[in-house]
Order: C-alpha cells, then structure tokens, then sequence
C-alpha cells in the first residue's frame, strides 16, 4: 500500500514552522476578507494582486508611476488617497479588470509570506471553494489548509473554511491531522448556516461596528466564483490549467 | 457594566507568547496521559509530583538520595531502573501515598514551563472536572486554558478537555475567545462518548501500538476524583483551600 497523501491544517501562521511546508501545495484562507475579495477580483479579470503588510509599502507602489490600483482601509474608511478599502464589492470587473491592485492585508499578507516554499501557493475562499477543491483533488499532492487567524490567533472563519475543504476531500485518499478533523467537525455545525453560527465569534461584535456586514455575508457566499488565484513571485494570478 | 472575566483557550504551548498569562490562572491539559495521572496521584496522596522534561533529568533524583519515585516511559515501556511508567494505573494510593513522584512528561512539561508566570497553574484532567471548575468559578479571575499538545501541535483529546471547562463555566459572567468557543463545540460533538469520537484522531493508532487502551479509557472518566494539583515551585502539591 502506498502511503497517503496528507491534509494538514495550520490553525493560525505562528505554527506554520511545524509543517514541511515545502512537500505540500498550500491554500491560504483569510475569509474577512482578502482572501474573498482576491478571489473575486482575480475573478473579475484583475491582471494580478499584490498582496503587501503596511499602507505605507501600498502608497509606495503610487511612486513607482504605473497603473496600480491601491486597496488600503484603516478602521472600515478608505485611507485618504487610495482607490479603494478591503471590501470585495470593490473588486467588480467595472473596476478591477486588466488592473494589477495592490491590496493591504496585515493577516493574510503575514500566512503568504511565510508560506512561500510551498510547491505552490494558491487563495481560497467560500466564493471558489468547489472549484478549489477540484483542483487540489486533480493535483494528488499533500495539502496545507493555512489559517490567516487574527494577529497570530487561531479564528472560527478561517478554520471552518478549512473544514469546507476536509469536507470536500474527504476520501480514503487523505489522512487527515487532529487540526483537519476539528475544522471539518466545526463545519458541519456550521454549514447550514454559516452567518448565524458566526456571530459567535469573538470579533463579530469589531466587524459590525466597521459597518461590514454585507460584505460578511458576501464572503460567505459559496461557489459563486471559479478562480484560482496562485502565487507567482510577488503577484496573486488567475491559475491557467 | 465592569468588564467581564475572560476564558481563552491556548490551543499548543507555540502559542502561548500571544497571551497575557500574568493575568491569569492557567490551566495545564495533557489528558493522554500526564495530567490525568498527576491529578490520580495527588488524589491518593502523593506528597509531591514533579513533571520533569527528560529521562536523564528524572534519573538525577536518584542520585539525590531521597526518597523519590521516578516515572518514565519510552515507547510504552518503564526505563530500564525506573519504578513506572506513565500509566494512571502506577499512582494508586499504595504505590504513592506520602512519596514524592518525578515524573517525565514532554508535552506537559513544556507548557508548565512556559505558564510560571501565571497567578496560579493549576492541572485539569477529566477526572478532577468539576471539582475544578467549581474552584475556577470560585476565584473569580480570568481563565487560560492551555492544552499541551503533542510537540507543540494541536491534538483533539486537550482540546476537548478545554471544551469540557468552557462548557462548565459557561455563564453571562465570562467572554469567550474563539478556540474556546471551537473547543466548546467540539466538546458537544464528541461529550457523549469521548472514546469512540477520539477514534478518529491521529495517534489514536499511535496509542493502540502501545497498548495502552486501558489507560485512555481510564483517562476519560469523569469526577473520579476532588483533588486539584497546584504548581508550587517546582512540585506540583494538592491545592489546599
């Protein structure tokens, strides 16, 4: 019998030292919301999105003359100057296609950075998550579910997306890591209503004083969208197969 | 409205470094098996139980000349000059009453070391469950659950634990982190039948391999015991109220 292939699940980014991260292909999951919204506007024809920390690395990019669009918010406002905030209604085709945009997102920016030695990196969400999965199925790699978290900590959202995915892969084919079983068994109670399960989390109450509920509930739509954004170099990309 | 008292959930000692554990009490998980014996062992009075990290360590009490018993295991079996092993089954009252155990512990060791700082440490296993949380609910302080893991990674059975005491302390008078919430759910997934819901678990073939089913069932029984070991120093000593 030949060994299995693996998913694994990082719960947050500090424990991404524990993972071979090189033997996998990684999926980054930051729900609320860059991970959403690059979904959505790779989807909607963005040319590539530049994931950076710090307002200041994304204004940096205004200097360098070209034709970016620059994503930065600060306590749910666009900061002065930028095109636009985090949330994916502004990833629409009207706005984005052709673009390259340089999005700021402290989270996800932190589980990309760290996860680079990956065989490849790609971004997942509730939006492309059937058509995730069916590549990751076709691709007969091991796989690490990676959890953008919250400033290091473990978070409901991401985990239950990465349950979504467990749920998905489910088969003889994958052994699957104590993390992957939880996230899968939190999806399950969750699915059926994934927004109302949600209110409990810790930062529910910080989100609806941003003012972004409707774009939770867009994040928490599912299979709306069909692509895959990958990493090449320093740019998020459509996946061509 | 006086802010309320937190219970948060550490999921590995990895992320320790993201609370603020001087604010807190801590409570140390490793119910396969160390935390389970310990709290046996100070229940059938044992004087003292000392977790240290390595074999080598523990056999240093030796040559102290006093009258310690020495506990360690490798791969389910007593080292060679040892008097047991790991198993709840060594700490009966014949075996410990009086003595002063040192006990090798790797993952359980690990988080006390890193939890001293802490307003009390205090050890949690199925076994000494209410009686724990009725003291915790005493105290009226905040709450840090912290699950020892296996190297630093999440396991399921500590995480079900933490579940276990969110779920007694649930109450308007606590707010709750994410993983406590997760841990929580998970708990009432799996509360009506630990052993068969641990099935699933990765080293779950692990510890079939060692033979050691008989103890796992032990350690999953709940309120057996009242007593509840309390970090004093370098000894754990059975908490005096």
């Amino acid at each position: 019998m030949s060994e299995k292939l693996k998913i694994e699940t990082c719960l947050t980014p500090a424990l991404l030292p524990l993972y071979q991260i090189e033997n996998s292909i990684v999926v980054i999951i930051d729900i609320f919301r860059a991970t959403s919204s690059i979904c959505y506007g790779i989807e909607n024809g963005a040319e590539a999105i530049i994931p950076v920390a710090q307002v200041e690395e994304c204004a940096a990019y205004r200097e360098k003359g070209l034709d970016y669009l620059l994503a930065a918010e600060r306590n749910g406002e666009v900061v002065a100057g930028f095109d636009f905030g985090n949330s994916p209604f502004s990833y629409t085709s009207e706005k984005v296609s052709g673009k390259t945009i340089v999005l700021t997102t402290t989270n996800g920016t932190h589980a990309l950075h760290l996860s680079r030695g990956a065989k490849k990196v790609v971004i997942g969400s509730f939006l492309n998550l059937s058509a995730l999965c069916n590549w990751l199925i076709s691709q007969q790699e091991n796989i690490l579910l990676v959890c953008a978290g919250w400033k290091n900590n473990f978070n409901l959202e991401d985990t239950l997306f990465a349950g979504a995915v467990v749920d998905k892969l489910q088969s003889d084919a994958y052994q699957t890591d104590d993390s992957s079983t939880a996230a899968n068994d939190l999806f399950q109670l969750a699915k059926h209503d994934l927004n109302t399960y949600l209110q409990k989390t810790a930062h529910s109450e910080r989100l609806k004083k941003l003012g972004i509920e409707e774009d939770i509930k867009f994040c928490l739509q599912v299979d709306v969208t069909t692509a895959i954004p990958v990493l090449q170099g320093e740019k998020l990309v459509k996946l061509e197969e």
